[in-house]
């Protein structure tokens, strides 16, 4: 096979750019060289040289001399427009922008489609994990029933800390900011956005589904109380705030929610910043894929292998999509979970579509049953409501007539 | 990318045969179909019709229209005919021949340029785990500098009952072969053949050196004692039989031994007949794969995922190998081990290269401290020696003159 020597335009050149630019100079497997850099802020210092800055987009843009842009920025809504200007210019893409690709994936499906030119983006999905090609390539014929798994490292971390060193939530979380694994503005993470968008971007290459991210229900991390910590110790448990999708019925399902996870689980085992991806497929049986999920040689050597993928004009061809069976995604679905509150909040036994256990003590109260996913996300809105899974929850679809049981995802 | 619609030939018709024919039957990904299928015992009843079956390899090897050989026999000398001459005659060829292709990787290589046309077996090296379309496509660009893992479902599964079910060796074992994880002659797997033939095919694909399986040491798990458990126990530790391989001061090491696992180690968590591989890159970090190792159908999938890549012309590119580093294999290290054995075995402080402790009681003794590879495979040899790496053992190379402490490849 021959390769294409590639000219890169970056936009970016942050924490991965940065160590992209160092992946690309330490390999010799990978025929490419950064020719541009654009960026914001004409003020700061660059560990290279000036000769590769440009703070004018169209430097890039409209440079024929480049094949490839790699875009690595921020802003959600600037990287759409330079995904998009850079394929109307007949330019491949390389982007990690998940909340981007998230938001805009049937779209850039289609531009892919009309301009001729591949948007890689395994960076995207739990950074050096490489699960989208391995959904495209290895499970093509296989198939799958879920994928599941530990999507965003900083909330592992918090969860980590708040297990093995017995820390408080917001203690772990200060410590995960103090060493970059959380945001200053950490809500996106906590709050379950940022795995969401990795299960959006996942959903479209395991079942050839694309889903907004606003269909998808997101229960975070962050309204877990010490009542919760203590009865999960008290069961031997840990909690991982867990993104999974599956197919039932000829239905997908998809959310993310802490849930209660037993010590035999392998996604115990899965530590601090890493994540973990598992999917399950009707032959190959339960595979695992555990990595860094950030970091930026984890997610630089993703975005390297894609620019490398290029060099042999590898596009994603979304077989699941082509092979039509035109999956619908429904919310509908009724799980096992453990529901913690203070003595007056509006949650009662009538809200369970069935009960298992409560208690009730010094002002806290805690409930266990099954209840619909929409109740859950209306509950995670109020102030002092903890909602984790149960280990083993079943998943019930709620308008199956006879509310059968579609599926119980075993967890070891 | 347009696809071709494969004629397959099939040599045998086991567990994995049978696997792959109810896998290519439930799926409508792959466009391929199994034409003839060769078997030896004429008078076996099989499950479909008789029209499929041959006892005359002619009839596949000879057929034109026959595109792919799908060769799923034990024997690996026949196998490797087999190989040879369906390249000759122009066909493509899936296995999952672990011994023949350990043996003859370097002639099958060779084999494959000089016809052109591909070999594909994924299926050999860890049933249905990805890892070597992943180590030839995805870390092609990343600097790796180990790969290890649990390599084999049957010894896994022995270890696992021993230790979850606190059942002896023996017991173990016989359990493992009434449930038909471990064969009546278990001696490859619990010798640790089966995983150094695995090691061998994943090295010529993470390093691009060919190694013959003669060359690399194998220490197994049969000769564990009640004292070894013990120890085991009374520190926290499990053991795994850990295949491994790693590059160090330009050289290749590679060899199968027991080794104490802490329990905060992701392998203790790979449990029963589950596999492991693991993948330390310079920029990717740590990357980890769990999946079956073996059984009809995550077998039959990996093959089926072959034939899948074979209907896009896919072949392995062998690139480490074409990047020409010419790494030489060696087996000159020094390990830190404990070793077990009777009083009065010819075993002797004088044999550590550095000896750290050691305690005898009751007609037993063991020590601990650091040993070369080679003194270790003579000690596997004597009756009553259990030999188990350290959990955290640093690999030192013997050559070096300074005895630098080369990796140390830290378990969690």
């Amino acid at each position: 096979m021959s390769k294409k020597n590639l000219k890169l335009g970056l936009f970016g050149f942050g924490c991965v750019g940065q160590g992209l630019y160092h992946v690309l100079h330490e390999t010799h497997g990978v025929k490419a060289e950064i020719k541009k850099i654009c960026v914001k802020h004409h003020n700061k210092t660059r560990p290279i040289s000036e000769s590769f800055f440009t703070f004018n987009k169209e430097e890039i843009l409209n440079d024929p001399e480049i094949d490839v842009v790699v875009e690595l920025i921020d802003d959600a809504k600037a990287a759409f427009e330079i995904v998009k200007t850079a394929l109307e210019h007949g330019k491949a893409v390389v982007t990690a922008n998940k909340k981007m690709l998230a938001e805009h994936l049937e779209e850039i499906y289609d531009l892919q489609r009309k301009h001729g030119k591949p948007v890689l983006y395994e960076g995207s999905v739990c950074g050096s994990i490489p699960i989208l090609r391995n959904l495209e390539e290895y499970y093509d014929n296989d198939l799958i029933n879920s994928i599941e798994g530990i999507f965003n490292g900083s909330t592992n971390y918090i969860l980590t800390k708040v297990f093995e060193e017995k820390k408080s939530y917001s203690d772990a979380l200060k410590k995960a900011q103090e060493l970059g694994f959380a945001e200053s503005d950490p809500s996106l993470d906590v709050q379950g956005y940022d795995p969401k968008y990795k299960l959006v971007i996942a959903i479209a290459h395991t079942f050839g589904v694309f889903v907004k991210p606003e269909e998808v229900i997101n229960i975070g991390i962050d309204r877990i109380s010490d009542l919760d910590l203590k009865f999960a110790r008290d069961n031997g448990y840990f909690i991982k705030l867990i993104a999974r999708a599956f197919k039932a019925d000829g239905k997908i399902y998809g959310f993310v929610a802490p849930q209660f996870i037993e010590a035999v689980n392998p996604l115990a085992s899965v530590r601090n910043e890493f994540n973990a991806v598992q999917v399950q497929g009707a032959f190959a049986e339960k595979q695992l894929f555990i990595g860094k999920g950030a970091g930026s040689y984890p997610t630089g050597s993703a975005v390297l292998s894609d620019i490398s993928a290029l060099t042999y004009d590898y596009a994603y061809e979304y077989k699941k999509l082509l092979q039509g069976d035109n999956h619908e995604f429904s919310n509908a679905l009724l799980v096992d979970v453990f529901v913690s509150f203070e003595l007056g909040t509006n949650i009662t036994i009538q809200d369970f579509a069935k009960f298992e256990s409560g208690y009730a003590a010094q002002g806290k109260q805690y409930m266990v049953g099954q209840v619909s996913l929409s109740k859950l996300q209306q509950w995670s809105a109020l102030e002092g409501v903890g909602i984790i899974l149960a280990p083993n929850s079943s998943f019930v679809a709620l308008d199956s007539a006879s509310t059968d049981l579609v599926e119980e995802l075993k967890s070891a």
